[in-house]
């Protein structure tokens, strides 16, 4: 049997799931982001990096970054909006990760590739980042953040209020039920992809 | 220090959680329905239970229920929309719980309040259900699912889009994320109830 990857983890191929990429600023110091972390499989990743962020330069400039699975939301918002404080971080080897990550594990880039995106919101450019997976540590017993989980979740708040909900309601609910759909298109397991079409059928019925 | 309770299954005061709750029905057989446990300290839970459900029945005339930790989105959607069938239940000494979850907790009602509600769907009757927690049972470990974890992930989502939106769709952001920060406010900890404050915070200065 073939040595485990990812699968520690609980991270399936083919699902995105939600993250805090770190990665070594030029000058020595650690920088975090919030990063969507596609599974490929047990021992590759693809990473999607706007043009122009801190860590696309980090990585294109050192071939290598860090990914911590974690999940307090404080720190989610934090790193949105802001530069982490020195003392979130700390140095693994020649990478730098969070303190407070329940695992994380490291990567080494071999391909990227810059493509053109054109969406409702405008053009931009993007980078796909491809990564082999290096070595896992896990520190707490931990179950990795995936959007589609909720979206199945949030979708079946709303399809049990449907037999109290009158015509437009309903309406309103199938159009957010949509929106969860494709979130899971997007970011969900092949089982996840089951089960809201399983959904769409039961909602769609009344 | 007081023995542990609800915390070793990382569930917190005031918190929400998505769970399915398992009773027996009056011939004997289980019952599973995907409810919402709110967290009241350590050893004490309440269910808001709607009128003419099955779960509320068995309760009422049982006194019991237990309370299954689990983040499988299938058995949520199939508990959601039919009778689960016999094999996904056993017993546990007078309760069933279902086989697999990832913990359980067994409890005894000691307290039920109708209450009347109106809402924009319409009246509707309530039962309050307040319960102490008898006795945990882990067997994975696990992070119970909580919707304001999520809804914090969401609203970072759209934050992180702000800055390449124009203006309705900023409004359409806004309009989202004060939906996930009222949710917060249902289901969320206090310091989740802090994350939200923050991003609103953040999010208004545009």
């Amino acid at each position: 049997m073939q040595n485990l990857g990812l699968s520690k983890l609980k991270m399936e191929r083919g699902a995105l799931y939600e993250t805090i990429v770190t990665t070594v600023n030029e000058d020595g110091s650690g920088n975090a982001a919030p990063i969507g972390v596609l599974c490929r499989n047990e021992k590759e990743i693809t990473l999607y990096l706007y043009e122009g962020s801190h860590t696309l330069n980090n990585i294109l400039r050192e071939g290598k970054f860090a990914v911590n699975i974690l999940d307090d939301p404080c720190i989610f918002a934090l790193s949105t909006f802001t530069d982490l404080k020195l003392n979130y971080f700390k140095k693994y080897k020649e990478y730098v990760v969070l303190k407070d990550a329940d695992a994380f594990f490291t990567n080494v880039v071999y391909k990227t590739r810059k493509i053109n995106k054109k969406d409702p919101l405008g053009k931009s450019t993007l980078y796909l980042v491809n990564a082999k997976v290096k070595e896992i540590i896990m520190k707490n017993c931990i179950k990795p953040l995936n959007r589609a989980t909720y979206a199945i979740i949030e979708s079946l708040i709303y399809s049990s209020r449907f037999k109290i909900a009158d015509k437009k309601t309903r309406e309103r609910y199938i159009e957010r039920i949509k929106e969860m759909k494709k979130l899971v298109k997007k970011v969900g397991t092949k089982k996840d992809k089951e089960v809201m079409k399983y959904i769409m059928q039961q909602v769609t019925r009344f």
